[in-house]
């Protein structure tokens, strides 16, 4: 069986892809930055086996990309939130989307749409406002419904008292 | 065996990964970006099976990604360039490194080094020109070895004849 490394490389990317490049771990970042913190929201969304959700979680804890915190006492129920090493990797994933976005689209139109909340104008090409030139980061933008989004999408899943998904 | 798709996911994350995701891939193309174009010299620095790298390259060929063209007649050698879509990915690959750069360093610093043509000063954060300000593309940026290349980092490996990294 192939490994999740890269030995011999001596490079960026490689290290990067060794923290997030299995098979689902982006997906799974994904749902964290659109508000799916729990673990049983994550695994209805993506239909994955819980071992192999559990494991990715594990390792991201690990890494320090997110953090296991309690968000109920009695009984005690945990989410994971991102850190600022895992929000830091919003350009990632917005990048993964724009190039998915042009060349690789849904029939129906974009799944989701980026709004600077400031101005409320479309995020596009570079993270960049369509509307006020500004470049944004993931605390700037919300992300909406777009017309390419399905009946079980994500941000239609998502826990009400979670006001702000970040991509 | 874990399949390389992500069934039922209407997501634009989910259909680039499902093109660029498996493993090897970002770093094959990583290497076309910096210049190293040939199936044998790919291969020597990845360090990868044949048959790996020829079915990577084979699906990136099928997706419109690379395109393969003769770089002489005889003996007929071919190698491996990027198409437009591909060059999109370019975003990509530089958040990659980016997030790399800054939460998993090289110890002895970046391997790569970006510089704006027009003007010479470092790309940074938002693929900005830390000089002019200018948002770049990978057509407007040349790379160059940093503090942490290793002796046998693509840089030093590619055909003289290549004269122009994109990354």
């Amino acid at each position: 069986m192939l490994g999740n490394d890269y030995p011999g490389q001596v490079c960026s990317i490689a290290r990067t892809l060794e923290v997030v490049g299995e098979r689902w771990t982006m997906l799974i970042l994904r749902d964290v930055f659109l508000g799916l913190r729990r673990f049983d929201d994550i695994r209805d969304d993506l239909g994955i086996a819980r071992n192999v959700l559990a494991a990715r979680l594990e390792r991201l804890v690990a890494e320090e990309v997110l953090v296991k915190a309690p968000y109920q006492e009695r009984p005690v129920r945990h989410e994971y939130r991102l850190t600022a090493k895992g929000r830091d990797l919003w350009p990632v994933l917005f990048e993964l989307v724009a190039w998915g976005d042009r060349h690789a689209p849904a029939p129906q139109g974009p799944p989701v749409v980026l709004r600077h909340r400031d101005c409320g104008g479309r995020v596009g090409a570079g993270r960049v406002c369509e509307r006020c030139a500004v470049q944004v980061t993931g605390h700037d933008v919300a992300a909406e419904l777009g017309p390419g989004a399905g009946p079980t999408h994500p941000l239609r899943r998502r826990h009400p008292l979670v006001v702000h998904a970040t991509i």
